[in-house]
């Protein structure tokens, strides 16, 4: 526990109302008695390996809602995406929309399919991408791209690591060469270093065309290592592939500062008559909320600032088969709101981690595939496209919750209605959500 | 772009190879053309709002994908938690497990629905997991919980937000009434004060019981937010309910040191034998490794210190209907590994910002229930206890990662094996994955 | 190195001009060849002791310098502070002012003794002074107070851990009663608990009255160490009296969220007339400079957002006796900049973490008294006042640097005139300074 | 205040106990009544000058301890360092050391002039000096250089600030041309470039020679602002010299990751038995504590890990006339403790934003100079060398506070000792210090 000792207290007090403490600590301490089964048959997808793990779990209505019919028929369609298969997660998707992007690879409208079981959630995205839309759309600008993998490399002392280092420069061409050698798409775009006592990092930065370009870059990566280990007369102790600098699954200060996945700023100028249409509120309040929201954000220690891309970003994310957990790491970035001359709205965001692919991964399942296929972004060449829509759908989720949050929509209906599910969600569809 | 000169050179050059800058600043610029029709039907889905959905579409393909015939059959199972809906999309589920939890609330052996389109992540998850429970389990203790909303009050001045600050002090009596008024299971725990200039923020934490608790508190914060208006004599300029100080949805320093969700430590020690036989590594070596990986996440400027929670975290949020978003938020925390006395591996997790609970939200939905079940822990009474499997499966995530790194096999196969898909494949349930 | 390739090699090449890599690795490598005597005489300020120093350094005009007759002749009077004395440093003292400050406990128009060695620091300071005071004053609230010491405790398994803390939250009212009795003016605020795994910290805040608390603080707290060592049941298998929970001398996000020191906040309304005359530039414009600072800040991953706060803590903390290394933390807060109605500017600024005291440490020495003096802010019931001044410098700077960044005189002048000492010094009056 | 209820209600209490709420908030509000003069005569140090200044202050105990014979006689050396020149501030220096430093620029035995306020500080370098000394000394190695500046240019949209980037990309060798002509010693190394929405940021990175260099790079980068404004198509609405994104003056994630001033690893390693001699502990135990330093600081929200960096540099920026105020960016860093095969310790800092030069800013003044010239570090060819002194310094730093936290002579010389200033002083002379 992070508490003051009230906390503390209560937290105690809570627990030791229902067993003592010798109970608990018997709960906790380790138990060898013998374990139930390991889940059968790895990633195999035959009806004998269901049976098998079904069994395990004695669960027949879980079983039904898990394995319906529908799954069972094409579940060899899972097979290079899971291992101890049981069934599919069914998540509802919605449509936001329509948005218009103004991109340099997206152009158009776009319906966007969102999956989330947050209530509200699609109806505000939604919200904002009108908004958009009728202001003539949102300029989304990819601005860089890349992927990094950094291996670790430990030495007795920094002399070595300065010469390992001192080798490595002068070897970009090789890795280069040996990288490239394992993918047809990717490029080895740079080396950056970082010494630190006895210890040397190389973080390859490359690019990853239409993939997310995780697996690509581990790949590429490896070779890299291989030849070091062939060929570099300065030996390691040890090393390992990735030590924990490229920011993987992780919201990091870096993602700023470096490539990592893909960077967009989407940006709208929103004449005031709509703001106040549309929203019910004016640019100058909406400035007014992201003031106070930015001093809220740089006091409770977040990175950047912004409102709620976790949001839109695991909702588009999950319906186009994107790695979900990589939310931890592209739900950083900044949203800036401005009244220009005239009065009227300009509202930026800016997310530097986009990791986004149109091949691979999840995006070849067959739900998954129809998402991106809904909005003509499924397959080769496309990926880009699909990292502004990100930009866009982050953008038009920010005016939404911002103008619902200054409208005071959401607290007045709360006073007036009954506060049943009704009166919760059609406030919530005034875009706060539960954001 | 946050790029260096050759990086941003490089992407101007990848841009204008396809497209002149006239043609370009032409895309990007606002376009006021006529909009396709907004979605209709709002949170309705009959058969007749999911026709005029699908009609906007064009995608019939797609249709059959998302709308097949068992999501078509149960539609009214999802109208309170999606709005436009058109389908679901499927998410594979595969078990990890059986993970033996020693905990205040949790006791047993888990086997853990993950649902992920990443191959190789259950396997990891699992490879851990037996480890963990062959070693007699890990214990794994809530040590916290509560949920936030931080209310943001504008003043004309410091002395006036001084003023309500002090007032707000001698209320929080009148404050508990009101919110409590609101849910039957919630509690207003305490308030801290942020004065900045002439902002006043009132943090409120709340006890959620089973709920994830953010429509709760949000609620609740309502009340409070009303009761002040109407009986505060110092009025402010303006506020807003939620001024981005409670860290929703967003990575922050802050979750370390108040309560944000539910917190857990997990723990195990491993004995050398045993870490030798599953991972082919050793302990000393497996410390090596934490290190190099503190070290470089400290540089590259993330929040905590681990290795891949979001992969776990992400997958069983994702399983059991909690709100996916909050992977954004939850994914911050420490690992750390010693080599105790006698040479065993010392590991811990602690995580102190879960946000999860086993009702509301998406925990109702058919699939997302049947995972919830197949582990017992569907409904009230058990949100403790799934915090406590998520802190002892991020647990089995970090060893299992880090013994793969560690083992080399992740190496050695590549060099090996083609490197088709089933090579890939098989390293990759080593344990590392992409993450 | 933390550098891109070309840094690197470049960096290399510099170094490999001058010697090859061979002379350079023998350079780095251990010498274990007999080293000069240790500095004789511990803390003893005699005149033996000291010209046993200065024999070591056969450096006869540094000696000059350092030891001049009046160091030489009230040598006694450092001998508390200092160990191995040999001198006195010079450090030039000018004033800003006349800063009138409206504080809790600061009231009337201030001289400010800053000692520096850059140039255009203090006329940027005394510039901004001008501004605040002509401007009726600015208000300086101290908002909060304490310092912590974390102790930290390690165990087998959170069992252990957990039951420790639980005793330690029983045993709040002895750890009063022992820490109050080390010391007069203390007192214990509170007790916070972190809890990661099998590790326990306990964070203590105390109240440290005038002091600026530190030692104050390390001895009471040691109290309470003792205390546990005697009386507590559960037996850690070490612990240390610090574990760097307490961000003691480093920047840390827990500034904003705990008590660290004094928090302060100082804030006034420009009129525009007044911004127009003094800074030549416009309430509007003063607001774009912020913001653009604040995502800048934001982007390059900084704690708080503020312009330059260290430049008029460290002249002033240098000049009255402060601990000068609490730069480190105390440089961490918020500048905030707003256009209000009627289009004057606010400008707020929130220091949380100001280490500052009136009586211990440096602020007895005759030299720093002296400053503390022109301030008749020397010895107890004075503190409190001192940090409300820090507050207001710290405004005074952000708004002379932000005014001559808005005013383009900064490049007018560099245009116009030469490029002399002169044209940089008259420059840098108008508030840029080195910051 | 960023407190809980009980601290804000405390505080209240406290302050309500000496006025009432008016009478508070009449001290707060602005007044209006006349000021007193402006401090008069600028840069000049006239003895009328300085008779007007003190005059201001009616303090002639305090004129006799600033402004003493000596300061009187050469105050025309202060003059291109200070405005509104009143007098000097003595602060004591000691030596520590020797400090035996094998390092690429810096190589011998130092001793090393701290002036510092705190009792016991100087004592506790010293110790860790002579542990390295012992050792062999401490290898410590510039692994890079370089200062940058960023200013900021702001357009009405995307498109045109991604044009002026392209348009910047083009001109990167006018760039240096124009900056380089406004230096002698200067070399511009590189662009980078940030692009958030309608804001554009380059961020020119240079070499700066023996300078610590900010003002060097502001000339420099104002020459190409002028450049850019005079042949720049795309015009910016405004733009500033610096946008805040440059780190300068701030603890910032990025000091890792990009250039800011010099960077220094300094490592060692340190023989058990030499650590039992001197430190009366084992590696182990360094390791335990360095641990838990390291889990301490990640769950406070510092940047990197380190104990008290702030410490040395900031003894030492003073007594060599660097700029002090530069602490709050240079004490960030990371510090590494590792067992190593043999069970000897090996012990690494690495300080990636040391600011200093041994010319210009402070190091010609007369005392400051002798600090210099006591290392034989003043004037042009020394900046590498200081920089790797205070690397090597802060280790010292490093191993003796963590040294004497493990030993328990801290603990235990309180528990035998009456608490008089001396038992106090000869603990903290084991190296805790107030650090």
């Amino acid at each position: 526990m992070s508490a003051d000792r009230r906390q503390a207290s209560q937290h105690f007090e809570r627990l030791l109302q229902t067993r003592n403490r010798e109970e608990f600590l018997a709960q906790l301490a380790p138990h060898f008695d013998e374990a139930p089964p390991k889940v059968p048959g790895g990633s195999h997808v035959s009806d004998e390996a269901l049976q098998r793990r079904w069994e395990l779990l004695s669960a027949p209505e879980s079983r039904r809602e898990l394995l319906d019919a529908d799954t069972d028929a094409r579940k060899e369609s899972f097979k290079r995406n899971i291992e101890h298969f049981i069934g599919t997660v069914k998540v509802p998707v919605g449509l936001a929309g329509p948005l218009r992007i103004n991109g340099l690879f997206a152009r158009g409208d776009f319906y966007v399919p969102l999956a989330t079981t947050e209530a509200a959630l699609v109806a505000s995205y939604s919200r904002g991408s009108h908004l958009l839309t009728e202001a003539g759309g949102c300029t989304s600008a990819l601005l860089n791209e890349g992927v990094c993998r950094a291996p670790g490399y430990a030495f007795p002392n920094v002399r070595e690591a300065g010469m390992f280092v001192l080798w490595a420069t002068e070897h970009v061409e090789d890795f280069r060469r040996v990288a490239e050698a394992t993918t047809r798409f990717g490029k080895l775009n740079d080396m950056r270093i970082t010494l630190e006592g006895n210890h040397a990092y190389l973080c390859f930065e490359f690019y990853t065309a239409d993939a997310s370009g995780q697996n690509m870059v581990t790949l590429a990566t490896e070779a890299i290592c291989e030849y070091i280990e062939q060929h570099c007369p300065i030996r390691p102790q040890y090393h390992f592939i990735e030590a924990n600098l490229s920011g993987d699954k992780k919201a990091s200060a870096q993602s700023f500062l470096l490539v990592r996945g893909r960077k967009v700023s989407a940006e709208a100028v929103l004449p005031a008559e709509l703001v106040q249409k549309r929203l019910r509120t004016t640019p100058e309040h909406m400035v007014n909320f992201w003031r106070m929201c930015a001093m809220g954000g740089i006091q409770s220690g977040t990175l950047g600032i912004q409102g709620h891309f976790a949001n839109g970003l695991a909702a588009l994310y999950l319906a186009c088969g994107q790695d979900v957990a990589c939310v931890a790491e592209s739900a950083v970035g900044v949203t800036r709101f401005e009244v220009i001359e005239g009065g009227d709205l300009y509202a930026s965001v800016t997310l530097p981690n986009i990791m986004v692919g149109t091949v691979g991964g999840g995006t070849g399942l067959p739900s998954q595939k129809a998402c991106l296929e809904i909005m003509r972004l499924a397959g080769a060449g496309k990926a880009q496209a699909l990292a502004e829509v990100c930009g866009g759908l982050c953008l038009a989720g920010e005016l939404s919750i911002m103008g619902a949050m200054c409208s005071g929509d959401f607290s007045r209906a709360h006073r007036l209605l009954a506060r049943g599910k009704q009166a919760k969600k059609s406030d919530k569809a005034q875009g706060t959500a539960d954001a």
